[in-house]
């Protein structure tokens, strides 16, 4: 009889231990392949295969072709807000077939990155931090069949990899070997203080609105003393050309200005941004952003 | 022995009683950030650091940008489908910053909607009438950590609040204060038989084809007394100018005209709606959506 | 005592079962739709309502107004990497109201496709194979309520009848009656070797990057004994007329050619494809895809 009892204490007790390690298995992807094809939803269904208990969801799929400076970005915005054990797949590869390496970063705040190792891990490995890199072994870690396919790494490796990391069908060690604590990283200009001028780079658009995204955070703006209403200089250059000059207040909404004037806020990163109020800066005024746009701020 | 049966009883009874309750913990999200950034994806890491057990779906993020009447018509279009206790957010938000309020409606029906009380309700509030509105407590209902950061109300209060009363981390009454029982509201023509004439208001395109969708039901139009291949006279106002006048068969199907053809007949929603069939309505005739677009129908 | 621990095992018994059977619950949807609207949210609403234990998925909601032939591409393309059992319906639908029947093909695969038989399954019945077909039973499969509507038959009878079938709310024999073993198809040119040329179809592009995707599979241009680096001559012709006509090597990476050069490569589906290395085949040759898109290959 205790026996019997005994057996069902454990299995109500492994019935627990299931639904709550099941409760971490997260995926979210990020890619640009835009979504008119079939490529993400094939990468979902062989998450799917590898386990129907995980949870998949989307960082997006918009990355412009090509662009690692945007995938980038967009990691570097969003993982923070997802749980601790989130597994993480980019795929925006234009060297597909030459020697990246495909990796994946466990950084210090428990975040898994699936991805090729060719600039899309610069800023996230800079501000979360680098606990672990290893190389996927392909020999092991690749969709059974798919051996006859060497395009789709995005499908056959990446997903299938961070499919089996998240639901734990391969513990992290089992990813492949392990690589020295470095990424490789695009090179841009840091937000610093030079003089009575902040320098950075356009890290982004805020591409709905068309407003413009520094690097420059609130902390190192505040060292300029200003108060909302001050107005402040803004020159912007793409690489060597100077495309915008011109003054705005620093607010602190964009009711602040006039519809249609230009103004400075912190977006919801608390980096230092410009926007028209109800209107479109980027597209005004012909201002991308990425590695080789840079700003300086004076007062 | 009958104690340990009894505790053995109750734990699956609870067991029992979690997954019914988990089986309700829907969130849908709708806003105008499109899904080209991380703002939908941070949204969506912040509901499942609140609870793993949520199930999170999207209305769309495709609204015009600040268009306020297309997010409530979006609402009023989809939100009976889902199920009652369904929670739904709304973000768009051209007076974040400003004196509007963030705000929870419970409908008659059993959903919630969390959304800034800026006419988003305006239809919504009309059709499945409003059972109670609180206001976020934005002290107690905001993401720790988030009180630096004043700009992005839809990740760390609309979403925190939406996933924390979905997953019963707080019941409604945790939201905050209650307040009257009514939402701000747009002005718009009510669909209404004026002699023998309807009039009403172009509520929405059906974008993807360029048919339009008027505010008027099947059973007012009813009333003018119509068969199937019966013409009606159509006029189309922007504000005060005639944009468009026709006749058109009322049709049950697109087929019953020739392509390019136009035709009148009830969308979805039993709602009276002008096509071409096979083309574009609203690109080639240059008629669009919204309060200031109002139509008129006779026989 | 014996009996009540009959009982309770019985109950964890029952509850694995049904853990189980959910793990399988899987639904993935297409359309022409587009996702600025509600009707992607309302086809899940009404599906969570059948059951809150479904998973959902999109394969894609982009596919061009009205394109039949790219809503079977897509299929091909996509389902053969999600489990057996899944269920995905597919509504591209310009006959809606005409007299093309609804129904689900089950393939040979253990695939469930819910969709108008409008040539939708021209590709996948031909690679999948056709297990069964049953014509969808309107007077019973169908959204309760729903009998005054009869536009939105993705909602009210595709969404719910999938919903039902992947719930195990109903047995495939419930769908309605069997029909024979054959599907609506749309004529195209099949990839064949005529003498030294093999021709095919454009059967789509990747639409992202503006690669031209061929029908032709590796197999049979293996029959060619081209080694990576030989060239090979391309025409493509629209209906009777040549669109393009060029040289390019057989490639094994999109690096093997200089920026903007031509290239002949397999795709992740293994079938011919061309591509401009970092450029846009398609819309610098204004190159498109579909049954009236024909390519002859030779040495």
């Amino acid at each position: 009889m205790k026996k019997i009892l005994h057996v069902l204490f454990c299995l109500l007790i492994l019935a627990g231990a299931i639904t709550t390690s099941a409760q971490n298995r997260i995926v979210v992807f990020q890619s640009d392949f835009g979504l008119k094809d079939g490529a993400v939803s094939a990468m979902k269904g062989v998450s799917m295969s590898v386990s129907p208990d995980l949870k998949l969801f989307d960082l997006t799929h918009e990355i412009p072709a090509y662009n690692i400076w945007e995938a980038a970005y967009r990691l570097e915005q969003t993982v923070m807000y997802w749980p601790a054990g989130t597994v993480f797949v980019s795929v925006v590869d234009p060297g597909v077939g030459t020697s990246r390496k495909s990796v994946v970063l466990k950084t210090n705040s428990g975040h898994f990155i699936v991805t090729p190792d060719n600039g899309t891990l610069t800023l996230i490995a800079g501000s979360l931090g680098i606990a672990e890199v290893r190389e996927i072994d392909e020999a092991v870690n690749r969709r059974k069949g798919s051996e006859k396919s060497y395009t789709f790494h995005g499908r056959d490796v990446y997903a299938y990899t961070a499919a089996r990391l998240a639901a734990g069908v391969i513990r992290f060690e089992e990813v492949g070997q392990e690589l020295p604590k470095q990424v490789v990283r695009i090179p841009y200009q840091a937000a610093a203080l030079e003089g009575n001028t902040i320098k950075g780079t356009i890290a982004i658009l805020d591409v709905q609105y068309g407003n413009i995204w520094t690097n420059i955070p609130a902390e190192l703006f505040k060292q300029l003393g200003l108060a909302y209403g001050d107005k402040i200089n803004v020159s912007i250059y793409h690489n060597k050309t100077k495309v915008y000059q011109g003054t705005m207040p620093y607010a602190a909404t964009f009711g602040a200005v006039p519809e249609g004037k230009p103004l400075a806020y912190f977006n919801s990163l608390l980096q230092l941004s410009f926007a028209l109020n109800m209107g479109d800066f980027s597209g005004t005024y012909k201002v991308y952003s990425g590695s080789d746009w840079r700003v300086e701020v004076r007062k």
